[in-house]
């Protein structure tokens, strides 16, 4: 399959997902995760409403079937049906008749885009509220109007999905994605389904490490995920918060709150080595659920990848992130970086080069050129840099920066000096 | 009172200094800190001659009477009455007549400057001498002349006053400045008068540390100091000396020995804060004061903060440096950014986040807006940075740094999150 | 003697060195290390062939006679008389006819430089060949071509000399160069004769380090060295590869492994302080003997100073890197940055301040201008440093870089504190 039609696979896979209303609770939430079980198989987990979740509370359970807007006339002025944005999430059950000075203060719009929809919530304050765009205002002539929201708040769950996919050691490598927004394309279907696809493409390799991915509702799914994962923090190597994928915008990488972990390293010199005109941020307390890894209690190395961030396109959190902002090219470019993360990730090793004193003699091995006097070539520069550096302290990865040599040219020269027995592998080693 | 009004004030009692001859001992230095001991009270410390400071002795008490040259027409070619400049501080005294080549090995001038004067001591080496302006030597024809000088050099005392203000840490922060030189407005007159009225100020409010205010003679003043009050210099959480500022010039903030001190952060935060031009200057072992807190055996964190630096404007050290040379504007300028450095060092406190696994649930306890989707307030991005940041190694004024938002905005924060037992004090820490 | 006749002395030797056949053992080696031994006293060292050295094995030891090329006509097409290069360094004997298709397979020129005759070696797989001027391909015309070489490849011996200098103390600076290059002369007569010369002037004076100096074969020689001079390495103090010295590029510094050892600063401070336009590479495990003293188990802080780099001329390893490529004057410039190098290693002392608590009183030492209030002169701005930055620390070159005073005036004013025991040696002393 070419990048592209796995680009279009993907989108299609959008088109799907749009129209259902999700939220971080509810039926559109658990259809979502249904439908991403089929490309990966899913571990779903239901969380009682109620569970305490460090200091927050699972809550009820929402669910909604029609909302709607009518004049005196019976003329529905605002729809549902039309859009899952229309109607503020978790709003409370209504069915009454009210006139405009009430009605006003239920309407959300943004002025300055007067055809777009707001997307609004409303999670722990009981509310209920519509969002239309500006200019359909005009319709609301004269009131009375009748008001109808048949939704539900009930003891239920929470629910999310997680994949792991194990490799040859424990060691685990972390992608989160919030799946709890309603019909808005890159924010987060777009994360989504290319974090389906990176999951389907990784269980058919053998890994190194294992792999878990989870698509859990924003802010209250990680916090949850968190409380009842803590024990399996000090087993990740490294974690990714994969979202907004889709736009044409540029890579964006948020840092993990230390700020020098693996993935923070093999995130920036991927987008380097791509020459991909991308930004690097630095962790900040605001954004999607990095900030909860990046806690002060928790301090998991997980960073964020984004195109364009949360707030910084016009189109954000509005009925305009739709199926035309995001792009098939720009999906298959998000999952080809996403991939090459977990290629360096795979081939970072730390070695030690069993004959450290002086240089071995490679020529003896067939490793290097017998007809001294003219300069020696790449892969021979590479094996020098590898068994210069391989004290134990410096990976593949910090060779390759520091020689200026390609990684999968480091790698490979690695390779060949392992087979000859002048490296031996000594696990996962920090820096020193 | 206006900011003007505090700027005239305070160049009103440098106009009532002026006159005054001081020295690093003497009844002219005695008189300078009783009238400085009506605006704050001070203690008067009296070290006897002879007494062995460090490396150092207290040298005899130096006064002086009256001091002229004659000529033979017993025409006054300088009195020591028309400037305290005059005289060599320090001079023995004299009476007796001479020629010009012996007088002339006695005189000081600036040819460069020819309507200046000079000013000149020998504290150490036994002499005397007069200092006048390059063009008045027209004056001195032929000889002989009569030279007096009704000066005494006897047992006595070194004076220095200082003045404590308690507050609810016995933990000190130091403002240090020296008093010794005679008839010069910005060196160190300004430092004088803003220092007073600082003290004065601070002596009105409840305050977190202990202020220790010293006016001393420079030099032999600060190694007295130090030689008595070398055990307390522990307790110093914070210093400055603050001298030269009443003149146009920027500022020029010097840092401690160490050059990451809380007071070198402090004040360098606040120049920038303020936009005022300011130099940043290392450390380096000549200056004022300031040289002998970053003595190696003393390394206190003293930092010192002028305008234009000694010896880096025509007019110091010389009779230009007089009441034209200083404004009421700077002198009140100087006042500001003293009190906000006081103000920062008083709000930067280190705390812990008492909820540090994942966000705490701001909104349930009325710190966080109830409608989602769109972007916080600025107040509410200052919670987040506070509590995300305060593992009790980061400070509000690394978290102002760090975030850029205003560290009023930040302690305003946290003081909401305090309140809401989102946050505990830790005392003082030391960054990681 | 002027530094010019210095250099045409040093040049003058290369000439006398430049017709002998070196290789990494025999005797043109053996012939070249006695000829040095007559400019300063060398203990020469023969290693046995089959001796293992870390990884290697010391190889037979290489000789040669005559080695031709003769048409059918009995004309020589190639003559080793001619020139060393011509012959493949360690060519097996040889004394064959042969026809332009085998023949061609041994012969190597330089086709985008059709003058010069290439430089190749075949140490260790056992081969033949010939080297000649592209041009000179033109007299090879129908063969067959009688190929003499008559070498041998015999039990003996690996060759080095070594020449210690016994100073004050037994830490050691080591100058190591390569002596096995045949015909060439900047890589490495160059450094040969430098080398030699900078010897012979340290023998002459009172030095504080023991300096020992090597001319050893490339890459086998120094490995042979090392293997037998482990144990020594904890006593270099300081060291540098000086080779590659008499052509007219700007100065190359290449870092020792570590990047930040006392050779490391002072190579840096001298090519700035002296205005050479000079290049600071860092460590990189190509090049000469420096990557042996790099390899990760032996670590030793040993730079590499050159002036243009291996492989960075076009002269590099050919014909052209002759007597015309190197200058007396940039021998001389060479020997002179050297000399300074050594210097500042013999000054660049830790002195402990024996009075750190505030400044110790200058003037009644006579060490201060008497007549205060004017600046102070440079002399005692360096006294100060060196009083206020000697806290074991920080030694005289730190003192210098930090003050921007010139070594040897911190230097003296360190002399004349050290005289007034104001100062005390504390040996040498590693940085914070």
């Amino acid at each position: 399959m070419t990048r592209e039609d796995v680009g279009k696979e993907m989108y299609e896979f959008i088109e799907e997902l749009y129209p259902i209303c999700r939220s971080i609770t509810g039926n559109g939430l658990r259809q979502t995760l249904d439908r991403i079980g089929r490309v990966v198989p899913l571990e779903v987990h239901e969380v009682p409403t109620g569970t305490r979740v460090f200091d927050w509370t699972v809550p009820r359970e929402w669910n909604i079937e029609e909302a709607f807007i009518e004049d005196v006339d019976g003329t529905r002025l605002v729809d549902f049906r039309d859009h899952s944005l229309h109607v503020v999430s978790y709003s409370v059950p209504v069915d009454r008749v009210c006139q405009w000075d009430e009605l006003e203060q239920h309407l959300h719009t943004l002025p300055e885009h007067p055809d777009w929809i707001p997307y609004r919530t409303s999670y722990y304050k009981e509310n209920w509220g519509f969002c239309v765009a500006h200019r359909d205002l005009d319709r609301f002539r004269a009131g009375p109007f009748r008001v109808v929201i048949r939704s539900s708040l009930t003891e239920g769950h929470l629910t999310y999905g997680e994949s792991v996919i194990p490799g040859a050691t424990s060691r685990e490598v972390l992608f989160f994605n919030h799946v709890c927004h309603p019909s808005l394309c890159n924010d987060n279907l777009s994360g989504n389904v290319v974090m389906a696809e990176l999951a389907r493409r990784l269980r058919k390799r053998q890994n190194r490490f294992t792999y878990r991915f989870v698509w859990a509702p924003g802010t209250i799914g990680s916090i949850t995920w968190l409380s009842r994962n803590e024990q399996a923090l000090q087993g990740i190597h490294a974690g990714l918060v994969g979202v907004l994928l889709g736009d044409a915008g540029p890579f964006h990488y948020k840092r993990t709150r230390r700020g020098a972990a693996e993935i923070d390293r093999v995130v920036e010199f991927v987008l380097k080595e791509q020459e991909l005109d991308a930004r690097l941020l630095d962790f900040s307390p605001y954004g999607y659920d990095e900030r909860q890894f990046g806690s002060p209690g928790i301090d998991a190395p997980v960073g964020r990848l984004t195109r364009t961030p949360n707030g910084e396109y016009p189109e954000y959190h509005s009925s305009a992130d739709d199926l035309t902002f995001v792009r098939p090219k720009y999906l298959a470019e998000s999952l080809r970086v996403l991939e090459r993360i977990v290629e360096i990730l795979e081939g970072n090793q730390y070695y030690r080069n069993t004959h450290p004193k002086c240089e071995p003699q490679l020529g003896k091995r067939g490793l290097y050129g017998s007809t001294g006097g003219s300069q020696p070539k790449l892969r021979e520069h590479a094996m020098l840099w590898v068994l210069s550096m391989s004290d134990t302290h410096q990976s593949l990865l910090d060779i390759s920066v520091r020689s200026g040599i390609g990684f999968d040219t480091v790698h490979s020269a690695a390779k060949h000096l392992l087979a000859a027995g002048l490296l031996e592998e000594c696990g996962e080693r920090k820096p020193r």
